[in-house]
């Protein structure tokens, strides 16, 4: 399987094009940079700190998109709905990591989805999707009689508080309750907080280091605790979990996809 | 419903007497204790700490059976042949929290369990019985890359390791992985251990204070770690289980159950 | 040695007298209840839950502090004012647990602490303690290239965040950086709350099940992290730390002192 | 202060030369590696993946020595005791990361220690050395009420166990209870243990994944833990440590000392 990367110069471009390398049964199709970027013509495999991979960067994505069985993209919403345009219209498979589209930038990747799989998750890690999976199962078993509580911790210069994947886990936890996280979510608890309510999620944001994400999900009850964790140590799992989805949607038909169905749960 | 207790007095009796009596649901239909013993004749809510329930502590389990819609039975594998056999003849509810019977006596277990429903597992908390079936899911959802390790700690008295409940979060790792335990298992690294074989699934055990239980389960891959842990900080979750499975059992055919059945998981 | 305790009728003074009775090195001198309560006239050791110690509860503080060698006191703020002041006028020393004094409240006892040994510490436990003298001394030895973030956990009853030894963590913190709690630290982070300033010292909150007290300070750097945490599976610690607290106090020139005086940190 | 790398181009030669350039007070005195070797003659800062710094590798380590105030040694045994006696000759402060010395290469280190100072530690993390103080001093603050046990864990491919740091840090606790780790470890728990006997300090170790190291020491009382941890989440931490321990021997007098004597505890 050929696969393209847009955006191949910068820190998960390049991550994305080791993991290409790596993986057995896909090849590098090309990757783009913006108009005038510095890494335009320089080798995709010399970008990213490994032997030349006869392959350079370009600043066309309609040209990469034409040459490509898969696409992964990690830019920026504007250019993510410019993407999903181009991989509908070659029907290619499109892997999408972009977080933050408004809805009509979301609505232009649905609509896209009807043409072409498109894989589309804010978090492209194996391990977080599986976490979000099995919330939403032990909320699901579990009554209320079990608290619910979400702790992650990230490096010091992250500056929004819970995070995607933390309030992402919060969602799994209501739709295993069959309730709207907003009817039930506790997001800071400071001075007279009164007794828990019950059937509460509450979530608890710790900041420092280099710490790259650690969340964890707690279920406490009357003598016993369940935590549900996942660490991150290296930011190649998002590029691992992105080349595994592209694979996974190969032979898909179209619709908008996520880990978890490439996860199979 | 109306629940019996043999070996009513015991500490682990005494949780169910008092679990009983707070659960909507049910009623204590009485307690056995052996014969000669110091219980005998008194009631089965003072010894359990609580106002009297009016019912008095016998030695003839017969007399109980017939009485009860579900017997708990936490005591010894001797005992709980004898009591399997009752429950047969009674067609009363068993629900078995005894450890360590031989494969006659489970035999024995095995037979009765065709004439009535009999709920058995070798640890009776929901919790635990989650663990386990999320360990075996995410075993079999991830492949080798990740490496399982499952750590315990228990209080300084325990005199086994690993735990009983670490041996079955191993096996149901195995189960995942559609192997055998016994054939990938590491239960002490020590020394010159070599590099960690592909496929092995490790134990590490900690002893020390009162610690009730923990257990974690490790899936450990590259740039990213999964644990599933339980801790337990009760006796009581053992009762409720139990309870819990009793009622579970109520309107359901003659077979040999376990804490999984009745989670639904 | 005797000791005292004002209060012995409710859960904690059992505790203490359970503990006192089972520590070498003292004997239980008596215990108070309120006037007109119903445990007046009851013997301690039935009261709590042992066998009888010949030694029954009364209404007369007074009469107390002129037999014991040192009284317990986990009362209220008003009563432990007056406790003060008897401790003062029959020389006797005096452990404090009470919580929540005022200001006024406080200065009596530092003023009846020119006459007798006062231990008075917010939480009695030897491990919250020695926590205290870790913190304090980490992060003196570390700069601020290390952020600290406390992390505490309590039961679903509690009805104020954070707890006051998260707190008193917090000002052990930042007395190790020469600096005030008040001016450096972030109880709760939601939102866009920019990337973690230099020196903060941040707070989260778990609730849930029936968690008697977890607390975690983290000092997370660029590639390391230190955590030093304190998990209370018992009350009793309390009780413990209270006793060993008067034995250390006996042979004391009168002043006030905390924990940290009795673990000699 | 002018401060050589020896081994300068290996993965942690390149980390000292990188931490070297970024450190404010310190600058490159230059850089060895051994005779014939294929970075010979290559500037260092590239070496490192910086910009050139100007400074080229060498095969003279005694060239290094004499014009530079301080060196760097993570190379092996044989190549520490030749840098020890250069270190003695040219009064250079020597600071050393590497391992496995024998009782012979440690007595020329000692040796040489009598001519100028040398700062030697098996690990060179700020942190670990502050968790082997703390733990020292908590295994001399609490009594053998408290049950010791640790627990490490490291990537898949370490060979031995416990590891190097873990057994350090059983040393430090046997220590601060006044006797012999050897006296009373126990390295494995498997089968029929018996309870856990007072006093006994135990290990326990897991491995997977990527991990660079996970240490925890707890500490578990009736009602209470301590845990002591240490994450180690990039191999920066040596380096880290290493310069300032450089730049903290500069104006002591020879001796042999260690990172508790850099961290001043």
């Amino acid at each position: 399987m050929k696969i393209g990367v847009v955006g191949c110069a910068g820190r998960m471009g390049q991550m994305l094009v080791r993991e290409i390398a790596a993986t057995a049964g896909c090849t590098l199709a090309g990757g783009t940079e913006r108009v005038g970027g510095p890494a335009l013509g320089k080798d995709l495999g010399v970008l990213a700190g490994l032997e030349p991979l006869g392959v350079t960067a370009i600043d066309d994505p309609a040209a990469l998109f034409a040459q490509a069985d898969a696409v992964i993209d990690f830019t920026s919403p504007e250019a993510t709905e410019r993407h999903a345009a181009l991989a509908a219209q070659s029907e290619t498979v499109l892997v999408i990591g972009t977080t933050g589209l408004n809805p009509s930038q979301q609505a232009a990747v649905a609509q896209a989805a009807t043409h072409t799989p498109i894989v589309q998750s804010p978090n492209m890690s194996l391990g977080v999707n599986l976490l979000l999976a099995l919330v939403e199962q032990v909320a699901h078993a579990l009554d209320d009689d079990f608290d619910i509580d979400i702790l992650e911790m990230h490096h010091r210069r992250k500056v929004d508080a819970p995070s995607g994947t933390a309030l992402g886990l919060g969602h799994a936890a209501a739709a295993g309750r069959g309730v709207a996280l907003e009817d039930v979510w506790q997001k800071v608890r400071d001075g007279h907080t009164g007794a828990r309510p019950r059937g509460e999620i509450g979530f608890a944001t710790l900041r420092g280091g280099d710490v790259i994400g650690d969340h964890t999900v707690m279920f406490a009850g009357d003598g016993e605790r369940i935590e549900l964790t996942h660490k991150a140590s290296g930011r190649q799992i998002y590029a691992k979990g992105a080349v595994r989805a592209a694979l996974w949607a190969r032979d898909k038909t179209p619709g908008l996809y996520t880990m978890r169905n490439v996860l199979g749960m």
